[in-house]
């Protein structure tokens, strides 16, 4: 019974609409309690706590009220008995609204059918602000709506467990390079010129010197990152002004680079597979709770262990042409084509070696066959699509000019670029994972707006 | 013996300028041979290892050459002796110029008195790409000359003990908020308002929705996420278009802000000291190496423990008069005076209770006077000033209102914010640290400039 905005079905008995009130709490008499949150109730077992936070739910039996509390962290359910309880306390029940806010006592015991495992006798109850009629109720919300008022959206558990999610994956990613001897190497946002064209930039005037465009990508930073350090990765918010409405595309998206020198296509695709591994192992082993809130299916998730499948963009090609679609070697592919080729396969795939004339300058040729680029894409299992793009860099100064002028951009604003190439030029690769498409991935949502808190769209930029 | 632009004094015997020449890697003959980083050889004495890498100095006695790599982790030096290997690899030395990349292969031994404690017997030598003359030399660079080449500054080992040293202290923000419960909320970049006025914003066309600007803080935001999930930490980059060129001043800048419900003024004091002391800590511990090479004194680091002296507003007003310094009170302090009530201190200083006009419209008054807000900053000893700003916030619908009135700005843009009032209020609050201030008061440093790897300030948007 879950509505599609995310609203859990909620049944006030009472549902008074209550002037907004401003009820100066007395928690003070309390302040030699510890401040306890609900996820920390296994430890407090037996005790008199106090919690903070927000009705969730409230129902009524007989001589019964039960009142489930959110603060955040979890639900817990707080019973309280008519005539058990002083009166003054036991009324305040029916002025309580949905999200009204409130300090609630009382001693905690373990009940597995209470929502989150514990359940609270109430004791005493205050009241900290009683909310006005709140806008999202169990009724069907259409999306504008609810992300006109994301910012009360997010207080669903279904927002939570998406939440929750995306700090395990930006965690587990930020874990997986620190242990494996990657320096965080900020990029900027500002940036002089493009990455790759000009045409879905967004610019900003800066002060005397012209425009400022927002960075699209932080590996051209990040390749230098790598001849200085080694091994870095560049993690902060991409951005790309393109006119498009699917449910991929955000205007502002946050990407992790890592770049390591010395490696190549083949060490390029170890890293990403091992990476993907270790990211949603994590998930899987630390939000396996969020993952039923969302009825995630798991089992492709259990499947992300290396190897992972590799196939050439060749063989990407021929698998489309046995699914009758049209399709000519050569061309790019686009959404429905990488989720043709992904949904061949029970866990994500690499793409590997695509024609050169459909990749950006940067990236080295095959030697085996200059027609091709040493790029590889990641496509998510499911229909997803791609998640993780990269290659071998051009580390050759000619070939790397030739290749600027051949895609018609101005080689003095890669001079500095090229000196990664003029100065002790090493072999070296790197890719660039998209953290909303993986979010997106591992809950299984049908659109990208959900991966982030507060998404911003061609068309959406409140609230 | 430090120049001022980081460049290590180095030493070429035969310092020729060769031409630009790209060698085929022969690492292949050796691909059994696991790839070791130099950070990594107390595991490998006795061993035979290859390593990759840069020339980072060289020399000549007698028979014997020495030449320095660094490979991104740290430096070693590599001994060969004429006679005791092939001719074809002792001849390479001289070919060598400084950051040309090869392939170093030979036995590691222990050796106190080589950099980084081990030394390479070398057996094998590849040269990968020879360097053209490099421009940053033993000589002083101007700093323009070195900012025009921070792609290439980086290479130096004072940057990269800068690099590491604020990657340590971003993994320390990370870790002390994941690890007391907080939950990671990624603010949106682009905005639709200003959350302190439009004047230092950067701004840009958005579709068909007008200007969007660059967030100059995640705040609001957090708010939201912490009346959402109780406790939250945004942690991203923030933009002021603001025409300062101070040494303390970038246009992009990189904050973290924890907000957190149910805290008040007092609470986030407390927050704040606990979290300061755990990043200092965790770069005294991991990072004391680093923190040499910066030639660091850490006495006053060392102190940084809870609790940290507080005063308020009027009292370091107090302190401003008695070092003869003319302020009035119900001022904002400006850096000199931040850095002269500071210097009173050995350690970080929190300042309380600012009068409630030079302060953000979202503050709370202190209830015991109207005139101050229940705002707090720290200021780092040694003269670095503001690292954090923060405060209770207006939980008060009517008063918000006013609030938003009295300061000029436009209810509509924040009728989402007040909805967290109308909706469940209660008393919150959180603070702002800035990352670029913090790394150059924990490193030491002179400018802001060199506390990410490619600053952005009024007069510079390159490389």
């Amino acid at each position: 019974m879950q509505s599609v905005g995310g609203a859990e079905p909620i049944l006030f008995v009472h549902s008074l609409f209550l002037s907004y009130i401003f009820t100066v709490s007395t928690i003070n008499s309390h302040s030699d309690m510890a401040r306890v949150y609900i996820e920390e109730l296994s430890k407090h077992v037996g005790e008199e706590v106090a919690i903070r936070g927000w009705v969730y739910n409230k129902r009524s039996s007989g001589k019964i009220r039960f009142i489930v509390v959110r603060d955040g962290t979890g639900l817990l359910q707080c019973v309280m008995v008519k005539g058990m309880i002083p009166d003054d306390v036991f009324n305040h029940f029916d002025s309580l609204t949905q999200e009204s806010s409130l300090t609630v006592i009382g001693k905690i015991k373990k009940d597995d059918r209470a929502p989150g495992g514990y359940e609270m006798e109430l004791s005493n109850l205050q009241v900290i602000s009683i909310a006005k009629e709140y806008p999202i109720t169990p009724k069907e919300h259409g999306v504008d709506f609810l992300m006109d008022h994301r910012h009360l959206w997010l207080r669903s558990s279904r927002q939570h467990a998406i939440l929750r999610i995306r700090h395990q994956i930006i965690t587990a990613i930020r874990e997986f390079f620190d242990n494996h001897g990657f320096i965080l190497m900020d990029a900027p946002i500002f940036t002089p010129a493009a990455c790759e064209g000009t045409s879905t930039l967004f610019e900003t005037d800066y002060f005397d010197l012209g425009k400022a465009y927002l960075t699209q990508s932080g590996q051209l930073y990040g390749e230098a990152g790598a001849i200085a350090l080694g091994k870095i990765y560049v993690f902060g918010p991409t951005f790309r002004a393109e006119k498009s409405k699917t449910r991929r595309h955000l205007t502002e998206f946050w990407m992790v680079e890592p770049e390591v020198a010395f490696n190549d296509l083949n060490d390029n695709m170890e890293l990403a597979e091992e990476f993907l591994e270790h990211v949603v192992a994590s998930v899987l082993k630390y939000r396996s709770q969020e993952l039923k809130t969302l009825e995630r299916n798991t089992k492709f998730l259990e499947n992300v262990k290396k190897p992972l499948p590799k196939i050439s963009y060749t063989e990407a090609v021929d698998i489309l042409k046995k699914k009758g679609i049209s399709f000519e070697w050569g061309n790019d592919f686009g959404g429905t084509d990488e989720t043709v080729i992904s949904e061949q396969f029970d866990r994500p795939v690499i793409v590997h070696r695509y024609p050169a004339q459909v990749k950006a300058f940067y990236m080295k040729r095959d030697p085996q066959n200059e027609a091709l680029a040493l790029a590889m894409d990641v496509l998510a299992p499911e229909g997803y699509g791609e998640i993780i793009g990269g290659s071998q860099r051009e580390d050759d100064y000619d070939t790397l000019v030739k290749r600027i002028h051949e895609h018609g951009l101005p080689q003095s604003a890669f001079e500095w670029y090229l000196d990664l190439r003029r100065y002790g030029s090493v072999p070296h690769a790197g890719f660039g994972l998209g953290v909303e498409r993986t979010v997106g991935w591992i809950c299984g949502l049908d659109h990208v707006r959900e991966t982030i808190p507060f998404p911003r769209m061609i068309y959406r930029l409140t609230p």
